[in-house]
């Protein structure tokens, strides 16, 4: 890969092909930009949101997939989702501090999916959803074929989504197909919703009868004692909770879910047949073979202790290199933390350089933002990927290229 | 399950969640209501297209399962698509008659995935296609979201889909976002499209730039000596081939490809990026690990044999028990046999009967009509799942529903 193209939004030629409106000028992602650059030989990339590798159950999932495969000759069919794997997910939706049943849960295609089946069911073309500003990339592309009128409110990094902006967008009359919400650990600016927003959130939720949807890949992973509780475990009408195996066992793969409305489900399904007809047989009852064991319970709690670890080596390395240069807030929960610059920088030109001078990578906010243009002085380190000794030595890389200032 | 509810289509209860306008009156699918008929217990089922259970090459999988979660720590990251497997799809494509590159190849969650994703790109909202008017559901469900006008030909049991009629709604003026076409064992009636039908609609398609999707399930399981090759061995820059993990590995994988214009493959990776980030890789390397052993190509070969003698008992018995009150053509490819009665009856209490009276299942032909309350004599029967005995058994049984005549 030549390193000019590295910062060019990939060109995609014109051909002979007329595709849909909407992806006429469809480009990649930052994400996907990012994977590539982190995948040069020799760059420390702080800037995904990978797991790490040494941490998956390769062995204890080893011996599950062995175990189906001698005794399951159901697991390489079709089939229907399987009523095991609901159950496990209902006993971890329980460790979240939600009580829910094996009728309202939907197993999806990873967490993607799920934001994607419920764009599909709930947003009509042209149609409004209310977001925060600064998000998640996967879930604007998910809503982007649908060409919707994005209805944005700020986030704080003391206590997240502006829930008091969502009650007066809804208090003027709109009525959007749903309201986005990711309630720890968000991504990209590491911040936990507040006791006090979930509340009103839900409230405004219920009283203009306007779906909410949860995503939660991270709430397992939280770093303190006492964790706040999901929306859904507050409402299970209005609310839509996504929940993922992708953080807490393994992204290869691909199964997340839904907490649904139980009226919902079928919809859902009829939506989920269209797009993969089933999430795949094989690894749902593998990933339920391996719930069975017990392992997973010492294994979140053991993924807990190893991030929380490689969050503060993160957090004391940008006090000893950074202290002077940007501020941050401790993330409670997740793989972020958000740092914003106190100079303004040309952030395209502080990659380039970071990536170039120090080969060390990280996202740029701007990234995140709906609105492309919009400014920011943040960026997004990612903690889980790395060793401790790589975090402190990526932090050093950093502040020397943030410091040495010919990107200002 | 009560027995009455298997003949209604299940009803969506009306609940405060106000869905997307396309979601509003959707139902399960006829496969779907099928899949619940056949697993009930007891029940013969002809119904549904799946492959034996007993010819999946677990161990083997098994085997290819072990070496990868001993050797590759990456098996469970995200990643991007596994390049070795896209030279294995290379190679089987050779088998076809199609000479592709990896460049071209795009791995799928199944091939249902892949018509979702060629329906997102290149379909848009109220948006043409054109397609034959019995068709497999799952293109139909495809496409839904899209509210799209349907374009109809119809189907010769001799040589497939009319060319006539495609080329002729072209010339009238109409633009489709594309032609759908299954080329071999077409899903639900069985037949294999004529060499010069095959050539007529890719120059109409290269005439008017219009792509072809070629969804290609069954391909490779050709009961004749002498397959024809697929539309996309004669073009590669308007035919999109779609091949499937599905009838030649196993369905509960959920792997397929897409062979593309070239051209196309960044704009399809952006639409899979947002529906589930990338097909799983652990899924993609242990096909690939299974797929280097060589057992494939011995495997194809035994599924071929092992079909035909299913195909040829169907025939048989057909022969045996309802020659004089139906007629049906030998297919020379895939899971199904087309079979139209010659009385007309009432095919809802046909198979109400059938399965209540003699615990058989089949699906009307009317289930895969575009044109819901088309009238159609045809049934579909599937070969490739039950045993020679059970397949005779049933072709009885059916028989005697048949001529049983309470129906008509």
């Amino acid at each position: 890969m030549k390193k000019a193209t590295v910062f060019e939004r990939t060109r995609i030629s014109t051909e002979k092909i007329a595709v849909a409106k909407w992806a006429c000028g469809i480009e990649w992602s930052a994400i996907q930009e990012m994977m590539w650059i982190g995948s040069r030989p020799g760059v420390l990339s702080l800037a995904l949101g990978l797991p790490e590798i040494e941490f998956f159950p390769a062995k204890e999932y080893a011996k599950a997939v062995e175990r189906v495969l001698e005794n399951d000759p159901l697991a390489m069919q079709y089939g229907v989702p399987f009523e095991p794997l609901k159950s496990h997910v209902v006993t971890l939706m329980g460790q979240r501090g939600v009580e829910c049943n094996e009728r309202q849960i939907f197993l999806t295609t990873g967490a993607q999916q799920g934001m994607a089946l419920l764009s599909h069911l709930l947003l009509d073309h042209g149609g409004a959803v209310i977001c925060e500003e600064t998000i998640y990339t996967g879930f604007q592309q998910a809503i982007q074929p649908f060409n919707p009128r994005i209805l944005c409110v700020s986030t704080s990094l003391d206590d997240g989504m502006d829930s008091e902006a969502v009650e007066s967008i809804l208090a003027s009359g709109a009525r959007p197909a749903f309201i986005y919400v990711i309630p720890d650990g968000h991504n990209p600016m590491g911040v936990s919703l507040s006791g006090d927003k979930r509340e009103q959130l839900v409230r405004v939720a219920q009283h203009y009868a306007i779906p909410l949807i949860e995503d939660d890949p991270y709430g397992f992973l939280n770093y303190e004692a006492e964790a706040l509780r999901p929306l859904r475990s507050l409402d299970d009408e209005m609310v839509f909770y996504i929940g993922s195996f992708s953080k807490i066992l393994a992204p290869g793969l691909r199964v997340g879910w839904i907490v649904a409305p139980e009226a919902m489900i079928p919809k859902i399904a009829i939506v989920k047949e269209a797009v993969d007809i089933n999430t795949a047989t094989f690894t749902q009852r593998t990933i339920s073979a391996y719930l069975d064991t017990g392992h997973s319970f010492g294994h979140i709690s053991f993924l807990r202790e190893q991030y929380k670890l490689r969050r503060d080596a993160m957090i004391n390395a940008l006090q000893a290199h950074l202290a002077d240069a940007a501020r941050w807030r401790i993330p409670t929960s997740g793989f972020f933390v958000w740092v914003e610059l106190l100079n303004r920088v040309n952030m395209r030109e502080l990659l380039k350089s970071a990536v170039e001078i120090e080969n060390v990578a990280f996202i740029p906010g701007q990234a995140f933002c709906v609105n492309g243009a919009a400014d920011s002085k943040g960026i997004r380190l990612n903690f889980s990927y790395c060793s401790i000794d790589r975090i402190e030595e990526g932090i050093a890389r950093l502040a020397r290229v943030i410091k040495n200032g010919t990107h200002h």
